[in-house]
């Protein structure tokens, strides 16, 4: 038996005790994503969308591929170094993460969380390796703009018009390697997500389906943490973009917290939203993770950020229930990434 | 930190030195899996596929609810009991759990396993209690003959017809919950599947696919135990149907091994293959979840059986990306259960 501690604190919060290392990290982006602010952050910006491939779902399978060997290369490791690999997407059957991992020999636990899944994932990774169960773990995740509007909307060359609370998915990758010791970041408490459901039934404002979920989660970290936003440089959703981050922001008022000067979210921080004309921002498991992978991690391991609570969202819906009538729910896994 | 004593023994295997207990298990059926072999050991059976819902989904949904909240009670639990809720199915962004889930209030992992979800899950749920990481976790998978129909095939009332080496996917859900100790059965140890990818592209043919993967997992853990499979009164797959199982006697036949009289399929066991018309035998993550749940984990507990591997399989395709030529990547996940 691994312990008689028990580390889960409770409804939900497990704290790490060992705070395993983020030992490696690396980001792959699209071209639209690479003309957008991040963009001297990427590890790799693809030249056109289709990364040479003849479908978009292997263009995606391509990008998970390129931040999954570019984490493994710039933390000196090979493939046979992983225990364990966590891997998810948005698309039908997660085929983004298997058929990108189908290459290689790593055990693989397939996830779907949908754009939350890469602090699913690495929550899931950082577990592992804090009790034992992995020495080192990587978590990985992607979307594809193109791959992603003919899942969940229109074909592109359909060429259909977007509402202006349609969030813009991302064409982008991320990868997190966990393990036990080395340098920071340090991942020091992860909060899991519980399904939300606010009701709303429009699959193009989905911030606003995944704000209560993004709420409950942070709240419930800082209460079984016993912190206040205080304690942290930067609270980070995503992809809530800017309906859902307005919500947010409202929600906490009502609970007497002005989270605005802490917040941020990567759907708002992906793309430059008045010129790249992305609506309500960026979205896709993807967003958060190219945004976490490519630009958080390695302020906070320079020290610029000291604690960052990372709660990306998904959107738990297919287009087939929403054509049933059912609302949205949405989920919000939480992780404390410090500099410490 | 939770331990020095990393408990991951090599290439996927995790050695469980708690033991912890299934205390809890419950299984749904449906009416077609009502009528089989294994109809007096469910819970739970449907009078018709819709369970009283308007959509499959939503009758998918209601299978797992049953599963679950049956499985809660005969155990004498209360939904926040629960510290982690581990589910996934077969459905596009894996609604029948997310939805499944939206009533309750737990901390809530979404899977993707394909027809493995069930040891997917399972092996992630006694990983967390063994660490400490959760006192109570549970694991819950479905899968509905329509739903899955109409999504990876035809829509049931088009009537195509249906090759002999098709499977049928199984109306049935199973949940087991996991807690730290009690009475057997115990998971032992775990071992998490790689994808392999034996370059099948028909996916009517799903437990071609997936035999590889069963060979390697089922290998692996016996090289990374350093047992034999006297080991086992039962090495049970899920689901390979009759054209897997025979590849998978065949693969351990070129090791000089002898599968065939400890062997066992779930996709073998639901159905009477002769008179229920389901060609190659069932499949779907309801099958092994409502074989192990419904038969498998009472006959352990009553000492019937000693020690089983439960390796469920999966076929990791989409219908999209099946249409685009790509071959199908299976993936098996192993968990030893253990009457002591």
């Amino acid at each position: 038996m691994i312990t008689k501690m028990a580390n889960i604190i409770k409804d939900g919060t497990i704290n790490l005790q060992s705070a395993p290392s983020i030992a490696s990290y690396a980001s792959a982006a699209g071209k639209k994503e690479g003309e957008g602010p991040l963009a001297e952050y990427f590890d790799y910006i693809s030249e056109d969308v289709t990364l040479g491939e003849n479908s978009w779902e292997k263009s995606e399978s391509k990008l998970q591929q390129y931040a999954f060997t570019n984490a493994l290369s710039k933390g000196s490791f090979s493939e046979s170094d992983m225990d364990f690999l966590f891997a998810g997407d948005l698309l039908n059957q997660c085929v983004a993460s298997g058929y990108g991992a189908r290459e290689t020999s790593i055990p693989f636990f397939g996830l779907f969380g949908a754009c939350s899944t890469m602090a699913e994932s690495l929550s899931l990774a950082s577990i592992f390796v804090d009790s034992g169960a992995a020495v080192n773990a990587a978590a990985v995740t992607s979307s594809h703009f193109c791959s992603a509007e003919r899942q969940f909307r229109f074909p592109v060359n359909y060429g259909g018009q977007r509402t202006p609370t349609a969030q813009w998915t991302a064409t982008a990758a991320g990868c997190a390697i966990v393990s036990p010791h080395g340098a920071p970041p340090y991942v020091k408490a992860v909060t899991v997500g519980k399904i939300k459901d606010m009701g709303i039934t429009d699959a193009n404002n989905m911030g606003a389906a995944m704000a209560e979920a993004a709420h409950d989660t942070i709240s419930r970290h800082l209460a079984n943490m016993g912190q206040s936003i205080e304690a942290f440089d930067l609270i980070l959703t995503g992809d809530l973009g800017k309906v859902g981050s307005d919500i947010l922001i409202e929600l906490f008022q009502k609970d007497d917290i002005d989270i605005s000067e802490k917040h941020n979210d990567c759907g708002l921080m992906l793309y430059d939203l008045e010129k790249q004309d992305v609506h309500a921002g960026g979205s896709g498991c993807g967003c958060s993770a190219s945004v976490l992978c490519g630009y958080i991690l390695p302020e906070i391991a320079k020290g610029n950020l000291k604690n960052v609570l990372f709660a990306a969202t998904g959107a738990l819906m297919s287009p087939t229930i929403v054509q049933q009538g059912e609302s949205i729910p949405g989920i919000s896994h939480a992780v404390h990434i410090s500099a410490f």
